[in-house]
């Protein structure tokens, strides 16, 4: 049973069936009927007008993002771990034409208020430094866990303060919401986001992610990204299928059941290893001390995941787990504690 | 009946069929066991050792190829209608950091030995001019006419005698390969191609070209491309979608198949608008004198197809046709002609 | 004698001086007395609100200019000969982050409004074809034509039309201005030019051009520049040297007599070479057919030039001559044509 | 009396006169006798061959020497407070095309071959994460020491086991050889160094450092950054100005002798502020601890330096100080010791 990542299952069988739906003719790019819908499906999920993208990857949709807000010479807030400074071989810095990542510490890969005020102010205003434009954050954390609405509001406060804009890459937005049960727009455009990468590949589709801008700019800045999208060989001739995945998440909120879903595994795998947690257990990510020795037995017992440095593990749960299906791993955890 | 481009019709069965059987589960990016057979096949193919990567898109494909070939401040080759130069909004430079397309002419967008090194020589070999470093010509070209082994070979040498690398565009390449009658390797590695975008989305794919690097640098180049494809955003979790599109493709020939169909209907459409064509039908496009007039009347009885300038308009066919399919739009052309 | 380019002459006795003037401490950067002139200066001599940059070299200045005027997914329009097509080694590429020169025919190297119009009609508006955003034409041109006021505005007018930025590469602006013995902002702003390479190494600087901009938007490009600027290394720590040279060739109309100099000494070689001139000789440029035995004649006698091609050679002209002083050369020339 | 900064001093009147000397006609850019002699006295100095270009700002020389060294998706590891990574506004991600900076941690700004390997140790070698190309160190440190040959040997035999290349930038490169009382080469080539900006602006140029590339691939590397020079609108028409100053710094050691002046001066200074030295005076900048009171006071007496954060400060010596010229200086601040 493989909990190495949510970015490698399979593709959810209603996703599979709206791709299926699509295979027929129609305008190439986005001219087709799918793609057409695209913005109005994200508006009404939103509760406010967004400009969306499909676009191919999570790695391109961030990088679009920031060079949509932030200009070659302009740096980018971020966490030091965050996906894009660690796990993207530069491409912020190729989207962006060299902006620089400006990584900040912060427990459990959550970006402060504090620390973003205090590198702020220590940028000295003329043409030697690199002036910050943007602040990016990840929604679920690289940890799993997620930024209350007010938490991600006071970072928006931060950015209207310092004219920046503000990006969240939001590989795993489902599970973070599902977690929070407030509403998308809560933790997106009502708290200061202006531009969010709205993950699907990791929640069961295929290829494709959103990109949705919101607020004022929205319109101009989507049409920067639609000339990148197109720049960076993203604009795919049959981007329908790609349009069809997006709808078919959105519409009839399978992206939010297939969150809860998966972030019910991982509350079960989480009772299991109670007292191995070395975060609190938000999402469907689970990073839990285990021994070396702890490891090859449950590797023995069929269950595959990823080290995380020594002495510790990631297990990662997906759209296709649910409490009942990772009982097994739950229960050899258990036993292991004990 | 739609004649707008091979590039916006369905998934071919087989295809299709393929993408379903890699839904399972497997390790990301390119580690799946797809992903690692691209190589054998596409070896098997061309009869010479090959390194393939899957590349969503011919603009990325293309892109990624010729900043493998030539640096920042260098120059590639090119007709000025190919498709890098007008159609990709600038990709190449993107990729490339700005290298510069040297935009040259020729009869039917293909470019001729004289004409390349006519300005070959017109280049001084100081800091202050661009240097040439790579050629890249499209098969078939835009005009739908296939370069010939023997043409294809006499640029070869150009590029051998100057140090350039060779690149071919070949978002076509099954539709020239099928009206060759030749071997894949005699117009590409045996006439001194060193990268070849190998077009499968207008042939029947859904998402997916592959990019194939031959020769002593082919390794080399391909640890390159690797790199730009992750930097572009182009490295999906899922790739093994991919992977699986391009051993459909190439097991069983179906990419010689669907191009023969798809050539097989052109020809059938020729026929029907002799006397009409401005270039001869090699590949899957007509380029056909026709009125605003008798465009109306093909238009009203049902047939789609793209103006091509004034009096003149563009067919193309592609994999799900066949002679006769297209016989209702090849009959309309003769009567039209009489 | 030599007559090979005003590029590789020794610097005007007072831009000397002002350098030597100018050698104490002061601020860094352009944080100097002489820096914050600039402005002023350049407002006075243009008759309307300037904000004006020294940058080191011509290159450097052109390329920061279209950076401030064209995204990079944008085209520049341009002539095929233009210094920046031909002869900075893709420089603009590089500021611009891969922008597109659209380089257009046009004779004696002078772009036509009719040309520059046909070129952006058959542009489409979609993201697949880079969009045109600027602009640039050479005053004098590569082949030392000026162009009128008159030439200037309708050129003005269609980049005000399509909504594009207008550049002016000036490395030869004093002769051309000299030539036409008009204001310098009869052939700029008044006639819709928003930037300005404004070249003085040629008319007797060391090192040190100026960046001029116009208009409403003059304030933002320029702080765009200032980050161009540094980020290019071009910020240099001593700047004042280069402010202060710049500031000579304004004050007290040097750049004008320098200028009428030199040109006073083409018109004297034009009058020798009579019969022999491809172009009308309006600036310090002289392109004159010439066999390759007179070549050697003149060369025999001391006069260095270069060939232009076969049959042809090209002599300029500069700031430390006069007529008197290419008497020699002029005879000379007189003599062969006999 | 100013302490601002050693980068804003008047021209040593060597480099003066030899500027004057240059002031005549002569082959442009770098086609003249003064750049002909760079290659030659640059390796006499070192006493190995050297290929050396003029580079007009230390920004410029940095960033295309790291431009030479790692490609665009490569990383550069560098001190966190390195001039690269606080004040050149993204100068190397402009060069390179987005390259990353590594910034470690390091008592005095000195980066360690500890911290160093464990950086290296951390990166996965896949195509996720970027992969270190380049160690970068300062060379006097940004707080004014000096490696020591053996420590410089100890991180090149990180490069050298890594693959790394190797660059210093030695803006205060004199300064802290004439520390050191070592030859040139120990701390450079003789340690695995690469490549060396070699200062001459803060040590009493006006214009211009000296780009400096050993080893067997010091050729090619040169060639590349010849490029790279222009393209960055670098290569002056008038080079030799820039190649004149290099030969008179270089010359009659000229640069050793101003860094001696500097350094004396800075020692002067030292022994008035003893006690409140924050790192060991090895070069020409002071950092001191002192109240804003005590700041006050000095300026009163017509002391100018920067503060460096509160209740501390910067002091600069410079060429045209010697130990008796700074005495009022070291004068006040023992007093204000006292």
């Amino acid at each position: 049973m493989h909990f190495f990542s949510d970015n490698a299952t399979p593709v959810c069988p209603d996703v599979m069936a709206a791709m299926a739906a699509a295979d027929r003719a129609d305008h190439g790019y986005d001219g087709d009927i799918w793609s057409a819908r695209l913005n109005g499906v994200f508006s009404d999920l939103f509760e406010t007008p967004v400009e969306a993208l499909w676009i191919a990857s999570g790695t391109a949709a961030n990088s679009i993002a920031l060079a949509c807000l932030c200009p070659p010479y302009g740096g980018v807030l971020c966490h030091e771990e965050a996906h894009i400074v660690v796990d993207e071989c530069g491409a912020p810095g190729f989207y962006t034409h060299g902006a620089s990542l400006m990584a900040l510490p912060g427990a459990g890969a959550k970006l402060s208020p504090d620390i973003v005020t205090e590198r702020l102010k220590a940028i000295r205003p003329d043409v030697h430094q690199v002036p910050a434009r943007a602040i990016s954050i990840t929604q679920a954390t690289e940890y799993g866990l997620a930024y209350t609405p007010d938490e991600v509001a006071a970072l928006g406060a931060v950015a209207r303060e310092y004219g920046l804009g503000f990006h969240m890459d939001g590989a795993r937005f489902a599970n973070a919401v599902a977690h929070l049960g407030c509403h998308p727009g809560d933790v997106t455009w009502r708290a200061g986001v202006d531009v969010l990468s709205f993950g699907c590949v990791k929640n069961g589709g295929m290829i494709g992610e959103a990109l949705l801008f919101f607020g004022d700019r929205a319109q101009a800045r989507a049409a920067e990204a639609a000339r990148w999208r197109k720049r960076g060989g993203h604009l795919f001739s049959k981007g329908r299928y790609l349009a069809a995945q997006l709808l078919a998440m959105v519409e009839g909120d399978l992206w939010l059941r297939n969150a809860e879903a998966a972030n019910a595994a991982a509350q079960a795998l989480a009772a299991g290893a109670a007292g191995r947690l070395m975060y609190p257990v938000e999402a469907n990510e689970l990073f839990i001390r285990l021994t070396a020795q702890e490891a090859a037995a449950l590797r023995a017992q069929g269950f595959d995941f990823y080290d995380w440095g020594e002495g510790a593990a990631r297990l990662v749960t997906n759209w296709s787990h649910d409490a009942a299906s990772v009982k097994p791993l739950a229960d050899a955890l258990g036993t292991l504690s004990a």
